[in-house]
């Protein structure tokens, strides 16, 4: 017998009727002689909304008491979908994190999976029951109820799956799998039938939202199968598996981008050790997360510091860097928003010689100007101004003809 | 110090205004010197809104699933209001029932609190804590969600300070205490400052919606001195404790009354053992409510059975009846809707001469025919027809001088 483990993201369970739908396709697992473990996210804005209602007492909410707060949108969707089971004739129960076994830290509203003890969900399973398991959340030694910060849901189906044994993990989301770019910008742009989790790791990383980098990481580290799927029809979508690396490689898989991107630059930097903890450490205390980093060759002892986040912190940046460019003696800085990412990514990319060129060229040709280059083993960054991302990808995709087989 | 449990009912906790304004409430408690648990109900219509999406999914959902679904109400208002505690500057936790040590039976939507284990209660009250704990909730020994069934958040709050020894437990409501009549109905109505648990167990069960029976009981079963108060000022309100049987009772403590009442009569039943139990069994099994009983005695060996039922029950009666009167060779049966019950309450009623004199008087002298009428130790119940239910209020109010003190 199979055994998998499905998670249903915020949308496909927004309301009652996408819950039956949702139900439907659950007994067709079954049926087909799965035994089935589902993850649930929140109704469509349920944790927004929960945000927002927390935000009308303080501004300033105690992490532990939100936590317990937002895991109550993921309570209410569980029993919900059991219900949904047990009228379409499937026997169901709902059970939460702490009840599923999902062992946390107790650093709230970031919770790490510490340890999951699945026997509550083995025994349901072996009761003949599908498994309804509200994601995102999990509790402390103490019970404490604890949330997995972004991606959790994601983070709980993969992490249940090593836990259960289970023979794969489905990602349910309303795209048809992990896209060579995203096919609002490039409309023949194909869905990838397998990916390495390194590859995938990156385009998630880069800015494909099908799925979050966390869930993809613990699916490497237990070779743990996941399927990215969409909830609407019956296509296989996007096998995430470990690759056979003899086999000869696609060199470029897919294009991905992200458009909520500022630009940072601390101006001529004395080039001596500590610089860049000085730098980076007080933007972490903040919340910031950095992005791409750039630091190239020093000349006359100063080097400029590069690097990007979200757009959506540059105002809180804006206040902390004057005085974190005086603490490391740089002559200045600059923070420009407007900016895109655009990444190449691809396994088979550093040991091919002359890709790096036909990527500046394909943007070259486009007249795009590239503001800052950053790469990896499997990727390449380019830093562009935001309104010519669309055409980057579009020309890149076009470049690796991604749009064939 | 003292240590107390006080419980915030939906209207009290509604709105982020109101719970911010609860939480000024609990921070006066706490500055005056006591140790403070806090057990909340859902915000407003929560439960009734929760409620309905489930019926949005199916007619029938399963018992288990709904405590699961509406247990979040609770548990969405327990970290709201330890929010507002903190930005009041009240160092605070929320605890789900389960959290609390709210041990239950596993009878799903009416589950009985078996036992409440509250070391973690104890112990966040050690480091400083307002406990915030979800009312009308608990778990079973295997760690499935309960919930209590009506009346549920106040037995949650009169277990509690049981459990942990407080000094007395306070309902906060949104009328000032305990009336001597409705005081919508009987504008010169006073708070009664202390009554009995038998008093109150009567005036609750007979229609006075400010304190669940249930919570009565386990406040006598315990002897825990309950306070039920205003959420809105600082008067006392009224306390409910054992009152000293020597002193010179006041005969008639007050009129309750009840107007969602229908009667059904099952018409010439053979006098003979067991009919009563046949007739009250399938009702039972429909879970419809019996309330008022009344059998009178017999003529050629037959009786009738008279009994009042929620009107709200009335329909699915009506499609019991034919089969139930058949079923103990009845003759027929009659069913009425349009009724509602006064009752006159006071422990020192039975033994006094004339008192019932004195009932039946006042409502001939306002002309309201009396339908039937049965009696206890402590409490009269006329059925009358409910057109006339404000009338009887007023005048037995006024008969026994409820407005004096």
């Amino acid at each position: 017998m199979t055994r998998v483990v499905q998670k249903y993201g915020g949308s496909s369970v927004a309301t009652p009727m996408k819950l039956r739908r949702v139900a439907r396709r659950i007994r067709e697992s079954v049926g087909g002689g799965s035994e089935v473990v589902v993850v649930v996210s929140a109704m469509g804005d349920t944790t927004d909304e929960l945000i927002a209602l927390a935000h009308r007492i303080t501004s300033d909410p105690p992490s532990r008491e939100m936590d317990m707060l937002l895991s109550s949108g993921e309570t209410i969707t569980a029993p919900l979908l059991a219900m949904a089971l047990h009228a379409a004739g499937t026997p169901a129960i709902s059970l939460t994190g702490a009840q599923a076994g999902i062992r946390t830290s107790g650093a709230h509203r970031t919770a790490r999976i510490v340890d999951i003890v699945p026997q509550r969900v083995l025994d349901e399973l072996e009761r003949g029951n599908v498994v309804v398991v509200a994601g995102f959340q999990g509790a402390t030694e103490d019970m404490d109820v604890t949330t997995l910060g972004r991606g959790g849901s994601d983070t709980t189906a993969v992490a249940l799956a090593v836990a259960i044994r289970a023979d794969h993990c489905e990602i349910f989301t309303d795209v048809p799998g992990v896209h060579t770019a995203d096919p609002r910008i490039v409309p023949n742009a194909r869905v990838i039938a397998a990916i390495d989790y390194d590859e995938m790791l990156e385009l998630a990383s880069a800015g494909a939202r099908v799925m979050h980098p966390r869930a993809v990481e613990i699916g490497e580290a237990y070779s743990m199968e996941i399927r990215v799927r969409s909830t609407f029809d019956n296509e296989p979508g996007t096998i995430i598996a470990r690759q056979d690396k003899m086999e000869i490689r696609q060199k470029v898989r897919a294009i991905a981008h992200e458009t909520d991107v500022a630009k940072v630059t601390i101006l001529r930097v004395p080039d001596k050790p500590g610089v860049a903890a000085a730098v980076f450490g007080p933007f972490g205390d903040a919340g910031i997360d950095i992005d791409t980093v750039l630091q190239n060759v020093s000349h006359d002892g100063t080097t400029d510091l590069s690097f990007t986040i979200a757009e959506s912190h540059l105002r809180k940046a804006r206040r902390m860097l004057p005085s974190v460019a005086k603490s490391v003696q740089a002559q200045g800085y600059t923070a420009t928003a407007g900016i895109a990412k655009v990444t190449v990514i691809g396994s088979g990319l550093r040991g091919t010689p002359g890709i790096y060129a036909k990527i500046f060229r394909a943007l070259a040709d486009s007249e795009i100007n590239i503001q800052m280059i950053a790469t990896g083993e499997i990727h390449v960054t380019c830093i562009i101004d935001r309104p010519r991302v669309r055409d980057a990808v579009r020309a890149l995709h076009t470049a690796f003809e991604l749009e064939r087989i």
